[in-house]
């Protein structure tokens, strides 16, 4: 028999009880899917006396997280408290302790990678977080081991489960925002202060979190670009609708600018061969970027992520050997990220979570000149040169002329049109129009520069609202 | 600078290019992945000098494949010429040579999975097949590491896209089985003799790989009771629509009789947690038993497996901690399946696959009493014990009674009724008249019985049509 892995949790909320009361319930389970016993060793919470839904024997629990660092029988520390104070705190002494750590913590990746995963190379030990992103759905993995052939050339994640249920609720059932967001709340998907799920912020940690591992990128989360659904108006949904849109809110990334995000539909005839394309190699480009950015995209209504409902997680994932894979399942909740946390916990005791980490050498310096594996690292392009479609409506006096006032604008910063459609106005004729445009590629700055000057005509009732297109 | 990984292809057609392709001219990159070289050092094939549209150098080509098994330089044997009998052969040589094996063959492992992995442990080397199942989807991984936590309760799975780009050309342009299979032809997703793919063979090979992962289950492909599309109606498919349902040749395996195959859907407010649900343990059950079948099935049209078009593989997996995840992407082509299998050379290259093959034991006789780590093995539930709910259409004559005689047969079988249509007759009132049935779940022994006293009934005109429902 080998010998036992000693865990230690630090935290034992919904995400914590649930690693414990599977550690605790199924140890022959995991013990045979790890080839040696996994065993719970510490608990550390703040009031080990507190009643807790998950059977944990008392002399497990205690309120000292040195108990956990000194003890030698422990060897992976798992951190779930979250945030960036505490959590780092621990994750620092765990490492210099000598302690493998496991978290599902994605702000304190993206806010302190680099520090954290220094101190991990220095203590010669590892740090693991397949939680950290769409719960128990196993992008890490993929991203990291099974799509290692490719280069990623595009990610498109709907990574906000909270988010993607009001707007399944608004598309679905007509809701307003406000409804929408008081049922999640009602039933347990929202927070109190939905801040951080409605504005992107969120989604945004865990972009920064994707887009280290495919493209090593060294994106801060407030350098990406976001806007959330928390202004969504009900008329939007309806005309993307029309117009054979989804609106999701999603967490991208893409290269190769001005060639499409993604692949077109397989299922058509008309757009096949989604493997037998020949895209010149992204790492053939000496300083290749990435753009990023959080924000409600419209979808067709037969792309894969436009059929994502209610508070599922999914990420489409592009690269260049294998063309478009999907990932989806639940993004959150107890059962699911304690099914992550576990996995690293066995990929541990297997000797698996060693090697990747060796390998995949995250948020590390890109190689010296002269080492064999130079990594392709890419930069963050600047949010006012990237490319994309836009949708952008407007609410406008009904008088001649406005339609060419404002496709002059448009033109004179050479954004063309793909759609305009100008709704009819309220029944008495008075009160402003909807006009819906969508424009092909475009850079933002420059979209943005007549933007500005289209908001400034007088016959433009309130400032334009516009939101990008998913290909 | 590590020791380069060398690597030998055995079959150089579609997939063998793509691989040659991505070792030749990606070097750097893969290099960069895997912290070592990734050197293509021999390619065995039939005629050295037939033109190839991949150009590999000539010096490396050869029709002996003794020549890779005796080149000591060679780590790796790449098995891609399929079928059962010289793969095995090559398999097994390099096995004993001492080379580690990457293949794609599902055939191959379904047929013999126990001999070739008794042959690896023996010569100390590993078998890696993420390619042989649904080509760029990494199911494989997601199955025997992502989830390693869970116990598998059901797994559900597109995987033919021939047969998938069939049903959706027939569910979405009203193209008969023929048309659509002469289309499918034409396009280069399916073969001359199309047999194997629309009959459900291959689908059914693929499944005993997933089910041997998921339950340890010794299931030989032609214990799988299989039924194909080949006699597909397009009335059923019809038919089916008008009660909310799509049609999908599934793959399907599930435990726990008739508790229902999956969880229902989160986005419906009345039908929501899903992570948050007890189910009995089911390693609880001393000689559990698992039901397996390819077939097709009638899903809601809400199902995420319902909206999978055209030539993608999608697997929907539950397991008992994290719920339901799916995995969704091209299921063969040159890119997809080259991509899996330098994933696995990957592997191979950074010593993940030997950690990964040792813990698995996969394809092995239970551990022995006394060992730690006894693995929990399902059997093959008996075809005619396995419980579903049925889809049954009758050709019937108008008279009065019909209904009341078919009723009473499924009631002596203790079959309840879930929904009926009765369609209408053709124009001129002769002719027989469509009748569909829906039952609850039922044991699909009685379930046959019932049929066979259905179908000699006098008002019956031609044998009745059945199919398995998703739920």
């Amino acid at each position: 028999m080998s010998e036992p892995l000693g865990i230690a949790l630090v935290g034992c909320g919904t995400v914590g009880g649930g690693v414990a009361d599977l550690l605790l319930r199924h140890r022959d389970r995991l013990s045979s899917r790890a080839g040696r016993p996994l065993v719970l060793r510490r608990v550390v919470v703040r009031d080990p006396s507190k009643p807790r839904d998950v059977a944990i024997p008392r002399e497990l629990l205690t309120a000292d997280p040195g108990e956990a660092l000194r003890d030698p029988s422990v060897h992976v520390v798992v951190e779930l408290i979250g945030g960036t104070g505490a959590a780092k705190a621990i994750v620092l002494a765990a490492l210099a302790a000598g302690k493998h750590v496991v978290t599902a913590n994605k702000a304190l990746l993206a806010e302190a990678g680099y520090e954290l995963f220094e101190a991990a190379r220095r203590a010669e030990r590892v740090v693991c977080f397949e939680a950290a992103v769409a719960g128990g759905v196993p992008i890490i993995r993929a991203l990291g081991e099974s799509l290692a052939a490719n280069q990623i050339t595009a990610i498109q994640g709907i990574l906000n489960g909270t988010s993607n249920f009001i707007l399944t609720a608004m598309a679905e059932r007509g809701m307003t925002y406000a409804a929408a967001l008081a049922e999640a709340q009602r039933l347990g998907y929202a927070e109190a202060d939905p801040t951080l799920d409605v504005d992107g912020s969120d989604a945004a940690h865990k972009l920064a979190v994707l887009a280290q591992i495919a493209f090593g990128v060294a994106a801060r989360p407030d350098e990406i670009e976001r806007q959330g659904i928390d202004n969504l108006d009900p008329m939007d949904i309806r005309f993307a609708h029309e117009l054979g849109y989804t609106i999701k809110l999603l967490a991208e990334a893409w290269t190769g600018q001005g060639t499409g995000k993604r692949d077109r539909d397989p299922a058509d005839p008309d757009e096949r061969s989604p493997t037998d394309h020949r895209q010149p190699d992204p790492t053939d480009d000496p300083t290749p970027t990435v753009a990023l950015h959080v924000a409600p995209v419209l979808l067709r209504h037969t792309d894969l992520l436009a059929q994502v409902r209610g508070a599922y997680n999914a990420i489409l994932v592009h690269g260049d050997v294998v063309g478009e894979t999907l990932y989806q399942g639940p993004g959150a909740g107890r059962g699911p990220t304690a099914s992550s946390v576990v996995a690293d916990l066995i990929d541990l005791a297997v000797g698996r979570a060693q090697r990747t980490f060796a390998a995949a050498r995250l948020w590390s310096p890109p190689a010296r000149r002269g080492e064999l594996a130079t990594r392709t690292v890419y930069t963050v392009a600047p949010a006012e040169r990237v490319r994309s479609r836009f949708y952008l409506r407007l609410l406008v006096a009904d008088k001649p002329g406005v339609l060419a006032d404002i496709t002059r604008i448009l033109a004179d910063q050479g954004i063309s049109i793909s759609s305009v459609v100008q709704h009819e106005a309220a029944e008495d004729g008075t009160g402003p129009v909807p006009l819906v445009i969508v424009t092909h590629y475009a850079e933002t700055g420059r979209f943005k520069a007549a933007l500005g000057r289209i908001n400034a005509l007088p016959v433009v009732a309130v400032p334009a609202v516009f939101y990008s297109m998913g290909d």
